[in-house]
């Protein structure tokens, strides 16, 4: 990743989009629930979604609408309910809330995306999605500090608000890309509860925006973990509007190569803060697989690390017990040799090999419990059989995990 | 199951086996860590082993030893030291802890099995393993308290000793099965760090021991999960003596069938204990699906509800968090109509339905969260999409747990 990713960017950054946010009462009572990106020039899009059979309404209907060539100018998300299981009705809501929003906007209904967030099996108070679509619709703004307030708007059990942005270059015209993104637990993104929304100002042709999405989504949001549980709800949408007037991206040549480079750059920015700021979570876990024959292995060997719980909860201890590390790799599915495995833990600057060959060390366990308190740990596994790399981003498993989710609903 | 388990059944309940106990030393201070099992009329044998990549050095012991004809007279276990990602010393333990039990029990040392669960990477101290064999020869005894103090013997973070047996008719001779278990957890099993070690004094071919056993595994044990990881260690060895002296199994016939089911109904007995008494649990969390198109896609679902964290620790929380149950059945990889599903819990001997036709019933939560709150909570799926079903069996995810895995080395 050579592009650099500007955290002060959002999705207002690119020319053309404004955002907002609103406390619609969906769901909480005093905290902003709903938010809005508009674009006047119309966009096309792409998205990426859930690969659950038991798929929300708003997934449903936004894969159809982004896989139609219908440009798009508003996405309305409400972060309180997630319209899963919810029939016919929870269709219909969807239908409603674009409506609304379209009427607010003076825009034509089929330019509206819409997306969940929230409990599941509870239908969305049509009235106060209604109310909701036109709040935000008079406060829309291009500034950052709305794109800020739109972030902060979709989180559920988010601690912080995920967004950030790229500047890059193409055919001398600056092209932006601003992303954001919400995701703390149910995230195991195949396709993560995690919404992501990417505007951008760039020109290019939409088969292309789709492909560059996929990509990117693949090496971000598709290899982080924070609870093994894919979602009913994940979402990652971007919507391009052109107004960047770069020369149209129809081929897969050296502007596309960097756009993508771009996006994936946003893609992985935003997923990595959605691992660290995993439900319950202390510290942001990485596991680094080097050496492994092929890419496919080396993602699923890094996954099946990161969606360890005993390593998980090793990490919570702060206790180097690499043989968890191990068994996950060998219950991954993946053929290996275990007596040719590395494993070093790096953390606050420092650097530590467990285990060589497959067998302990004779590390400091002082310096691995230092290593291992950082609040961004790395775990590298060596597998010393083959030339492929993956990273998987997850967190700790806390008390407060546990805590969460015990009680989500009341 | 038509074959009633006895609960008070060890394996010292069939002819000619003894068991015993010692404080060996070897992680635990003040608690017995080795078990013996032994039978002075040589058995067949049969095992099955974790699928893990990373196999512990007895895993891969035992696996050639219980393949070969060679006949047993002794299982050696401890429970304080895995013996994994050990390499050829590891391996060389286990020639000498048979060394030794066979020096001791004045027998040949291929007749030996060794068993090993606890930390992965550290080495077993030979001197303490030799003189553990020693003290277990010595105290071997038929009764049952002896195969009880084995059975709380191989306990790791287990809070229960684990055994049963039945007692059924084969050809006007009475046969018996006793079996022992421990694992809390790193329970996944794909064959779970669970050690199961059954006794019989059936008199049957190996290859029918053999084939009885993985069935009776397949249903039992491989349909559990504490935590998604599946150990490096997992071992489940069935030895018989032939001394019921029944006419000797060697067909698949009624006989057989017999066996097999009573073998299936103690293996099914020590899962389900096993299950409850996972770490951290505060109740038995069981799975039923039914209506599954075929049996293979009822196990899938099942365990991939029995597997979700988000709804273990919705259990815990006596919320009835049905998305959930539905999410996780939707991610598990089986195809089916999300509408057609309907979700009933059954605990406290009350039973209430959640979920009809894949949508929210107008249950009462008081009603909900008295049923969830039962030390037994069984979740039933109705697929209506077939005519398969499957049990998994689980437990909920506590504080308990991460307090249990953040040190357990320490």
């Amino acid at each position: 990743m050579s592009v650099m990713v500007d955290e002060k960017l959002t999705v207002c950054s690119p020319k053309g989009f404004k955002a907002a946010n609103t406390a619609a009462g969906i769901k909480y009572e005093g905290r902003d629930d709903m938010a809005m990106i508009y674009s006047k020039a119309p966009c096309v899009s792409a998205g990426t979604y859930t690969k659950n059979m038991v798929k929300a309404a708003p997934v449903l209907f936004d894969k159809e609408r982004t896989k139609s060539d219908t440009p798009i100018n508003a996405i309305v998300i409400n972060a309180g309910i997630a319209n899963a299981c919810t029939g016919d009705e929870g269709f219909e809501i969807c239908n409603k809330t674009t409506e609304a929003a379209a009427k607010a906007l003076k825009i034509e209904s089929e330019s509206v995306l819409v997306a969940s967030t929230g409990v599941i099996g509870k239908q969305i108070p049509v009235d106060k999605i209604t109310a909701g679509c036109k709040a935000l619709s008079k406060k829309l703004s291009d500034t950052n500090e709305a794109g800020i307030a739109a972030a902060k708007a979709i989180m559920t059990t988010d601690t912080i608000p995920k967004y950030c942005g790229v500047e890059i270059e193409v055919g001398g015209k600056k092209v932006t890309i601003g992303g954001m993104t919400k995701g703390s637990g149910m995230i195991h993104p195949d396709m993560c509860t995690m919404l992501c929304f990417i505007t951008t100002d760039c020109n290019i042709e939409k088969a292309l925006l789709q492909k560059a999405l996929l990509s990117s989504v693949n090496n971000s949001f598709n290899m982080i973990s924070v609870d093994g549980d894919t979602s009913t709800n994940d979402t990652c949408v971007v919507i391009a509007n052109g107004l960047a007037e770069n020369e149209k991206i129809t081929e897969e040549k050296d502007d596309y190569n960097l756009f993508k480079e771009a996006l994936q750059s946003v893609c992985f920015n935003l997923a990595r803060k959605m691992a660290g700021d995993g439900e319950g979570a202390t510290a942001l876990f990485e596991v680094e697989v080097n050496g492994a024959p092929d890419e496919s292995s080396a993602k699923i060997l890094a996954k099946s690390v990161i969606g360890s719980s005993l390593t998980k909860a090793a990490i919570f201890g702060h206790d180097a017990n690499w043989g968890r590390i191990l068994c996950a790799l060998g219950y991954s599915g993946v053929a290996f040799d275990p007596y040719k495995v590395d494993v070093t833990v790096t953390g606050n600057g420092k650097t530590l090999m467990l285990c060589k060959g497959g067998m302990e060390t004779d590390y400091s366990e002082d310096e691995a419990t230092e290593i291992l308190s950082a609040k961004e740990v790395r775990c590298i596994c060596e597998m010393n059989s083959g030339n492929s790399s993956a990273v998987a981003m997850g967190c700790d498993l806390s008390y407060d995990y546990v805590k969460i989710n015990a009680d989500y609903r009341s």
